[in-house]
């Protein structure tokens, strides 16, 4: 396992090519800071593109879903995926149409899933897709019965290549604009936060946020907080 | 045109099929209130999923790409998309790994594209991709010229079908978890939202924000904003 994926006609970057990586690094903090992906999939000839929560444990990437979820029973057969997360970090304006823009890190990442079969492994992954939100949680909640271990398909993708596309300048108009536009021109950054929590009406009395949540506050980003989870998790 | 697309095979929400919706005020709304959607498309047997900026007319929707892009050049064929927006809303924890869930509204839509060849047309419609961002923007800025508007495509797609599928709800466990199950649990709101705007660094004396944009202030959310700005823009 090289430092970074192979470059192929599948994940090369052609456009603006001096916005791609290729290293592991950048894509695995770009997927580590993310919850949901679109996975786009072939059925019948016709391409889905669907949301899911996901994660990567190492070069594998993990989803789950109903067992009888027609996504589920189709990337069963080992079809091809293309898995992309993409976080929006700012409004770019310029004083031409032409280069407004927004700053974002996406990634891209191509392979095959297979549906993992053995009960445990799908239990500890099961409990595992919780603890990389929520730090340590699976041993505070109920587990996971038989019957909803066999009602939940876990997806597992080995990353076969990937790549990486980050925006990340403030303004950028051709030199002749800054002086001839006389337009207000600004970037507005761009952050997807928590907001206060909302206990369930049925809590139970004398329960209080569990420690390994501490940064679980309103206000704070998301990418952020699922980063230092995804490492309390995985170290 | 009917108040709701037609529900087949294609676009049917088969799994918890209470969260579907078919009705376009639903589907507009949710593409109204973003910025970016992520496309699949199939080149060579092979899908992608690619995260771009795109907008709707009526039963049109419409994306930009250089027209040296791979997937500009792909879609230009008329081939079968699959276009999907999601809002991520809540996280949502629960007293078992089975329940915890997001709260979400994702818009699929599929259709094939076809490139606007006609230049005044492309111009019209880059102006109002700058315009469906920031009210009357175009009017301020340099508006694209002939080299601009030739290495721009512009994509336009006909809404075929389409689906939506929302989760709104707060905690929601099996009966028995509740007493059983002394951990606290709450659902957490997830926003996306505006920060304080960074004035280009080689802004003009004596430019102010224009008042188009009095909504864009740090902490407004960014569907918000979306959604007024469209509504001004497109009435």
């Amino acid at each position: 396992m090289p430092g970074s994926f192979p470059v192929t006609p599948v994940n090369r970057v052609r456009r603006q090519p001096d916005r791609g990586h290729y290293d592991r690094e950048t894509v695995h903090a770009i997927l580590d800071a993310a919850l949901l992906c679109h996975i786009a999939y072939v059925i019948d000839g016709r391409p889905y593109c669907t949301p899911t929560s996901f994660w990567r444990e190492g070069e594998h990437l993990y989803w789950h879903g109903s067992s009888a979820s027609r996504m589920i029973r189709a990337q069963a057969q080992g079809i091809d995926l293309c898995l992309t997360v993409t976080h929006l970090d700012a409004l770019v304006m310029a004083r031409s149409g032409f280069h407004h823009s927004v700053n974002y890190r996406a990634a891209m990442v191509f392979g095959q899933a297979r549906v993992v079969e053995d009960m445990a492994e799908k239990q500890a992954l099961l409990d595992r897709l919780i603890d990389r939100i929520y730090p340590g949680r699976s041993s505070l909640i109920r587990s996971p019965d038989a019957r909803e271990i066999r009602a939940t398909s876990v997806m597992c993708m080995e990353i076969e290549t990937a790549s990486a596309k980050i925006r990340e300048k403030h303004v950028s108009d051709d030199e002749a604009d800054y002086t001839d536009v006389p337009a207000w021109t600004a970037l507005y950054p761009v952050t997807q936060v928590l907001g206060a929590p909302s206990p369930c009406p049925r809590q139970q009395a004398g329960l209080a946020r569990p420690d390994a949540m501490a940064d679980f506050v309103p206000g704070a980003r998301l990418d952020a907080v699922l980063t230092s989870a995804y490492r309390r998790t995985f170290g």
